[in-house]
């Protein structure tokens, strides 16, 4: 039997975006006639791109941290991540007058080294084929007295993350479904709580590579499964499998996954080039590949979709375009 | 001396501006902290690549087009482009229940016939090299009957495209500069009319492409010239003299014109996709290319630029991007 208390309930989600409002953008609903007459539905993208640090993660680090003691604030704050929970961390601590300590693969590319470090961030590098990133983290928190803030494993992280569909609800109105990009699984564990809240009857559909299936298969399972580690150019998405706590929301909660392949997910970045104007990163489009690639069957009349992030830089871009 | 009477005053821009609400949209100002930081100046950007069609071309095609009486409705409209004032006629033609013919070189990508066509506009295509456009079109309108709407020699063409100045005041505030790519000069003349009528203490800057600078020099001449055909990327800005009309407007109301080369642009382009994941034309992007490039010396305290377009496409995106 599923527990009987939620790790994390609408109120919550309610509570966080207090936390977050005049920190975190409220990121607009974008729409267009040409997505909606493909699509034959009316589409609400929700543009987690333009977000802070241009990604959704700025919403749960934000919360996270806030929610620290002033003694916890004064000692630091550390995080392990690769990517975008990086930045937002690093931001964040700095904007609420901490400071962070992020974890990071030696070989990270430069650009993404410097955006955390230019938040004033230190930053710590480890060998990823060699060394575990959570041991690395746990250990520096625990010597430093550092507060720790995961990517997703965290109930105030996915609170955070589920600010994204409380806005998009609230905005667009009744939505017969939600399309939510599935990576570790904090966003759709938070979006799906805060849709759920709000519209119980909505249908919350998660999108992962084809190649990075592990929550479709943990769903089907029952449990979690784990699964070799997911080769996609969805670098977001490449998680061998579910958290422990996500999962454990997400079983609950999510109704469906769909999958989506490389190539599907460049043909959406092209069409957000090309008709919406706006820049997305590979995991940050897979909700709007599944739309275009037909995925949804029957079609939803009315559909929301986050648009994850759009860290994905002008010379990565170009190849994906050119591929 | 000048003409005591204005050509567009900024009551026809303010009437304008409730001629087009609800057909066309009032596009997002865009903020960057990072940019603001580079520039050493708060800047907002007119994200006119948000705008129908992609461009600011829809406000005057529009606005010209609503002024129609219903006899030269019922008859049709034409117009000669090969860019963006072509997907903006055959639109705005297409929202008012009247149909466009549209003149277009043969050699045009297929995507713009296709885009064109896709409004329902008929197009009549002609030999660039060794046909002109303007007689074409002229030929076709007197055969037919049809009302031509001309690409920026029209008050009314000016005016509508004077209505994205109008709105980035109204949402910015104050501001010491307005920052405006010029090609035939239909989007400056507009914009300088409703900032400097809104704000006379206002200084009004072009920027062309270096190749491509024949406004600066007509200013400086103090009479139009005529340069060779501008070899740039900024294909929105190759036009080889002013316009009789929008020339009697920016010698009055233009303060300054600084040049950009296509490097300055392309750096321009890789920005806005790193920095604000939006999607620029060559063109569009001629503004931030300016600020960023430091063209503006001393340095406004607060800086208004239009993006006046998006429309690249994702392949020509791409090489640009790489090169």
């Amino acid at each position: 039997m599923t527990s009987s208390v939620s790790v994390v309930e609408l109120q919550d989600i309610r509570d966080a975006a207090q936390r977050i409002a005049g920190a975190a953008h409220r990121t607009p609903v974008l729409r267009s006639r040409t997505l909606d007459a493909l699509v034959g539905a009316r589409v609400y993208l929700k543009a987690e791109n333009l977000q802070r640090v241009g990604a959704f993660k700025f919403r749960g680090a934000y919360n996270a941290i806030a929610r620290l003691t002033p003694d916890q604030l004064a000692r630091g704050i550390a995080a392990y991540s690769s990517g975008n929970h990086a930045q937002a961390v690093a931001l964040a601590a700095r904007e609420v007058g901490s400071t962070a300590v992020i974890v990071m693969p030696a070989d990270t590319p430069a650009a993404k080294l410097d955006a955390v470090a230019g938040y004033g961030a230190e930053i710590i590098t480890y060998d990823r084929y060699t060394e575990n990133r959570e041991q690395i983290g746990q250990a520096l928190a625990a010597e430093r007295g550092l507060a720790l803030i995961p990517p997703y494993e965290h109930p105030d992280v996915i609170a955070g993350q589920g600010t994204a569909a409380l806005e998009l609800l609230e905005d667009a109105g009744d939505l017969d479904a939600l399309v939510v990009p599935v990576g570790g699984g904090g966003l759709i564990a938070g979006s799906a709580t805060a849709a759920k809240g709000l519209q119980p009857h909505i249908t919350v559909i998660g999108v992962e590579p084809a190649a990075g299936d592990d929550t479709r298969r943990s769903l089907a399972a029952g449990e979690r499964v784990t699964i070799p580690v997911p080769r996609t150019i969805a670098d977001g998405q490449a998680a061998p499998t579910p958290g422990e706590l996500t999962f454990s929301v997400n079983r609950r909660l999510v109704d469906d996954i769909v999958l989506v392949t490389d190539d599907e997910i460049r043909d959406a970045l092209r069409f957000a080039v090309d008709r919406l104007k706006t820049v997305l990163e590979p995991s940050g489009a897979s909700g709007l590949a599944a739309l275009l690639a037909g995925k949804l069957s029957p079609v939803p009349a009315r559909i929301g979709v986050i648009l994850s992030g759009g860290n994905v830089g002008a010379a990565r871009l170009a190849s994906l375009l050119a591929a």
